[in-house]
């Protein structure tokens, strides 16, 4: 183990406990009045109880997959076995960093709120630094992971001259990856699910029927839709990004052992060191950007933007950096292309956040366009949504197909040439790794969101001064832009992670082909073994674009993203209508609630929320576990490479359209109600209020979940590989 | 040239013969009143005028793209000189077939209306063979372009003894399909965005502003909504199945000859000739099918379907047993299991029509769910509407996957391996055939719809009695039913059509390579050296899965159609909203229009919409024709492949989606309007005629628009083989 390895436990640490130092300081503040105190405690309660019962049906599947791998591993054989270890540890860190964040969030929100009515600046740390907690934690937890299995395992497996040991870590280690991939799929689907169902459900019959504003106490499910925006945007969204920080850094890695065989130990451990290093000094960054987060009394919008940009700008200046320093150390061979490769991934992660904003920004003419539409009507303004959704999805194609193609040639010095391919893939994965790199600090940025919007929710039940209000309105304002773009970046680094894993299921097949025709690792005409057999791999597996079975495997992975998506949109409708039953109802059996001399029953709406979510959650979940498992075995390794490549390629284009469109309804709604158009109220209002409800389940449930399902899908085919090599009908 | 082959010119003949005995005998009945005749002069001279702006538009195109080829051909020798002539011809006599089908379709709706007052049987009849003229003129024009060219290319081209020679024939025979794909590009994508723009202004102006009903003449936009049924349903829907029909013939064709490439030339012959056998004897029967529609008066809604179904039925059974006699006769090998890929695609396509009105009847409770979403107002409408419609893709996406892998499976006797590749494809190619075999028939059917919609426009605007009125109510329902599963069938076959092209593309290729490599056709170790190029052929071009350039490919495919199918949805809201200011100006400039005393200016609103649509049709056509281009001189062959699964893929679940999603929405609506969930002028009312109009252009403009882009992009590939091979960068 070379000494700089220890950077990475190192930095682990340094990221937990700025976290941990982040987390006192908020609990030092005070959380203001009485009610203000009440309303959070019944927040934190909800969301409590909706993470009790999601890690109960968790631990349910965890049980049962686990089962799964051990039969794999130790009955079969065609596992190896520590996989099942290595799974649970992942779901185990991914549940308990979800854990960490939405405490932070659901404690910080009173004390952000009673912030505010001292300064605008005190408000703006206090949330930004209770967002960090969520940032640190996750990328904290993950370089734990990462830092304690790396240690074990290269002293459990044993040392062999082939260069095959390093292959066997790397894949052991990204089953961990599977666990995290598992977790979020619950947080992610089920937060989801919850968030869109309590606030579709409380707007319909407050908002509509019951005629009272939003956020109104009266109101039964506003606690419900209160607890949504943390179970859904810092939960969900907090799994969802540990786990891509994870599998990129971890896929990486057993790119790199794969690309380096051969090259000698040293070489080979330091390839495949370098993602974990360059996550590890992102994370140091992270902490140093955190600090430099403050703004002056009175900023406007800009300002406040400028300054928390400043502070995930300053962390992605210093990666580029610091990343070519690390690389230049390492001694790898076309260093400086590895490096560009990173370049090119943080440049692709800022692309589409631009992308995302120019799209959904009532800024710009597409959503100003939207809100134009509003004067023909609704359906005008669905129509024009859909339009600019899908044309908006073009644009983080275009990128992704860029980046990939950069990243690619840089790390292969423009070779397309077969022997080069494994260099390839490794500039791919080292891409995602970069656009990850600086995520503790990103994702604080998209955990302040939700914190900043519930100090705001909490303001307004507890009826703070208009000065207050208006401050916590500025934070909110910039919650909603850090949304936007987080849910890009989330999207994008998605994708890039999804094909970093692609790339290592390839390399993990061809591993298991090699070493199943017992190949000496020996230089045959000058090339080593492992790459002759190259084209013996590709005919022996028959992943070309001729065969029917990656034809039809693409289509499958086509009708996978559709009927998931599908499935998590129509889950949000029936969810939503059992919410509006229970409000209904206790309208009518609960006298003196509209009053507000009854306080409604809360905690069963948020029961409600909770059980429809973890319902409805059951089918898409299937899907996305167990298609893989059936076309690996049906069609073997050929299905499967299509059936991954057609979910990605899908997957991500779907996911940006339900993004951008829902965010973009959004903003247009808020530029009719900035006075355009006829302004609050006026029948274009009306109109654009309906964009808004359409966006809300595309943006929060069925768009963020298709993250989960490209990773997801090729993760469990990873893990898998066993399986579909081995017992594949055709 | 076998003898049998005669039966191809000879069923042409026949189909021609039949179309003008048709339209001679529907000019013989009456156009009915003054006020009839002249309603039906607007619409006839307004699709007329249309026709004539488009026509000037694409001959522009067509000289464009023949200069092309023949620089292409002549200058750089790396296209068959033929090829010029083919695509045009191609071009030619599809634009021929959308003349005199809509020529048909706009004589015969007052003589339906006119016929309905004595009838309902009479009024089906004519509308219905009305239609046939369409399916007739379609299916004969293909088979006489075929027939003439065939006859040609064996004439004028030498024989050789390796059997390179059909190779080369069907491979320029290809790209008169290219010539029909072209025509079918601007009928299609020109004609769905005049048809809703026309529609939705018409709509939002007259209905909603002024209050005035549908189909009123006092709205200037009326004629130019009842020209775009004619427009975008007969000549738009007629060139999208044109070029199915014939290129799913001629890929076949071309598969053929490659799979019996050294079987001899009589056996590669009759290959070849089979699909052409196939059309032509199931145009035949289709013929014989038109015959047997009939009803009787006073007949419900199941009964007209069941007349209509039973001629369609009753072609697709006779041609299960006679595609069986024509390949015994053939004596082709593995006959039996060639005829089993024939009728996959018949059952295929059946499967698909059913899984449409599954999802898109009012009868199913896809569809009243969606109605009753309307109980919460219209964003809950939309949102089950784009819920439903999602899942709905995964149904057709399983039914072509199953038909994929059983046609190549029985036409290679359940064989994967390589060897047996050539005869797979042909499999695919055959199926396609199959499904779209009695295409006379079943665009009888589709051609139908429309009619029937102008009778009852028409029957409207000139206040015929009630029971006139019931009865072109009663034809055009059926019309909506038929319409439906018209386009579900429209879309597989454009599935089914483009995997099949996509097979020719691959064995262009690969004849271009084993040409290039100069390789006799001789035994290689027991195996044709075709075969045993094989392997290097997929090594040459790198179409494997772990290639970027594949990689890239399918995303760029995928992003295609998200571009394409954004850009002709905010096509439909541009070209709308020029018509709104253009009624709104009618209404408010000419004096006594509402009052019924001033005729308005019908002209001036088809003129507009004419207009609009050549317009916003001119991006999404670029991006049609020259992504394939652009990425096959940039990523070469491997991303050309990558590029076209990732198009047909995703293209066919989006138009599924579209389709699907507006469908439903429009029948919701209808099951509101019968009294459900509050009836009609209810606030659900509204809500659902939201949903409806929201689904207009999802269903006739951008969803149908996909079926070109699919398979359009393949073509084009297809037709540039040499240029992608010859000149690409990497």
């Amino acid at each position: 183990m070379p000494l700089i390895f220890w950077l990475v436990p190192f930095s682990a640490a340094l990221a937990l406990l700025f976290a941990w130092i982040f987390f006192r300081q908020m609990m030092q503040h005070d959380e203001g009045t009485e009610k203000m105190r009440k309303i959070a405690e019944h927040v934190r309660k909800g969301a409590g109880a909706y993470l009790r019962q999601q890690y109960k049906v968790v631990i349910v599947v965890f049980l049962i997959i686990t089962v799964i791998f051990s039969i794999l591993a130790y009955g079969l054989g065609v596992q190896n076995p520590w996989v099942p270890f290595a799974f649970i540890s992942g779901g185990f860190f991914s549940g308990l960093a979800g854990f960490f964040g939405m405490k932070a969030a659901t404690f910080a929100s009173a004390r952000v709120a009673n912030a505010c009515r001292t300064s605008l600046n005190s408000g703006l740390r206090l949330a930004f630094r209770s967002g960090a907690v969520m940032g640190l934690v996750v990328v904290g937890l993950v370089l734990v992971d990462i830092s304690l299995w790396f240690i074990a395992l290269n002293i459990f497996i044993p040392e062999t001259a082939d260069g095959y040991k390093l292959m066997t870590i790397t894949a052991v280690m990204l089953t961990f990856g599977m666990g995290a991939s598992t977790q979020a799929l619950f947080a992610r689907v089920g937060g989801g699910i919850y968030t869109k169902a309590a606030d579709v459900g409380a707007d319909l019959v407050g908002k509509i029927e019951a005629g009272i504003p939003e956020d109104d106490p009266r109101n039964p499910a506003t606690i419900a839709d209160n607890v949504g925006d943390n179970v859904g945007d810092v939960a969900g969204m907090g799994a969802d990004l540990f786990e891509s920080f994870a599998a990129s850094i971890l896929a990486t890695a057993l790119l790199g052992a794969a690309a380096f065989i051969g090259h000698g130990l040293d070489m080979q451990t330091n390839a495949v060191i370098a993602p974990m290093l360059i996550a590890a000094v992102g994370t140091l960054l992270s902490i140093a950007g955190v600090f430099m987060v403050k703004t002056k009394e009175g900023a406007t919008q800009k300002q406040l933007l400028h300054s928390l940009g400043f502070g995930v700008n300053i962390s992605a200046v210093l990666i580029v950096i610091c990343s070519f320093l690390i690389l230049y150390f390492l001694g790898l061979p076309n260093y400086v292309g590895i490096w560009g490769s990173i370049v090119i991934g943080l440049l692709a992660g800022i692309g589409i956040g631009q992308s995302t904003e120019y799209f959904t920004a009532s800024a710009y003419s597409p959503t100003r366009k939207i809100a134009e539409a509003s004067k023909t009507g609704p359906a005008t303004v669905i129509i024009a949504g859909t339009g600019t959704g899908l044309i908006s999805a073009a644009v983080p194609l275009g990128i992704i197909v860029i980046a990939i193609t950069l990243a690619y040639s840089f790390a292969t010095g423009f070779s397309f040439h077969v022997e080069n391919l494994n260099f390839g893939l490794y500039g791919i994965g080292v891409a995602a790794v970069g656009m990850l790199s600086t995520l503790g600090i990103t994702l604080a940025t998209d955990a302040y969101g939700p914190i900043a919007d519930n100090a705001g929710g909490n303001a307004e039940m507890c009826g703070l001064g208009a000065e207050v209000r208006s401050r916590t309105d500025a934070l909110d304002a910039l919650g909603n832009t850090t949304a936007a773009t987080g849910k890009g970046f989330a999207i994008g680094s998605a994708a890039l992670t999804a094909l970093a894993l692609l790339a290592s299921y390839f390399e993990e097949v061809r591993m298991m082909y090699v070493k199943f025709l017992d190949m000496p690792n020996e230089l045959i005409n000058g090339v080593p073994a492992i790459e002759a057999a190259f084209i013996d791999f590709v005919y022996h597996f028959e992943i070309h674009l001729m065969n029917p079975k990656v034809i039809v495997g693409i289509f499958l992975g086509v009708m996978a993203v559709f009927l998931f998506s599908g499935m998590t949109m129509n889950a949000v409708g029936r969810a939503a209508q059992k919410m509006v039953d229970e409000v209904r109802c206790q309208f009518q059996t609960i006298e003196g609630i509209l009053t507000g001399e009854v306080e409604p029953d809360y905690a069963r709406c948020v029961e409600i929320s909770t059980k429809g979510a973890q319902k409805e959650m059951m089918w898409p979940s299937l899907v996305a576990l167990f298609i893989p498992v059936i076309v690996g075995l049906v069609f073997g390794v050929a299905g499967i490479t299509g059936l991954l490549i057609g979910t990605i390629s899908s997957g991500f284009a779907l996911a940006i359209f339900m993004a951008n469109a829902g965010g973009a309804w959004d903003n247009a709604k808020k530029y009719v109600e900035e006075g355009n158009f006829g302004g609050k109220g006026s029948e274009n209002h009306k109109a654009t209020v309906i964009g808004d409800t359409v966006g809300d389940p595309f943006k929060d449930t069925s768009g963020p979940s298709l993250n989960i399902l490209i990773k997801l899908m090729v993760m469990a085919s990873v893990v898998t590989v066993g399986v579909a090599v081995s017992y594949s009908l055709f």
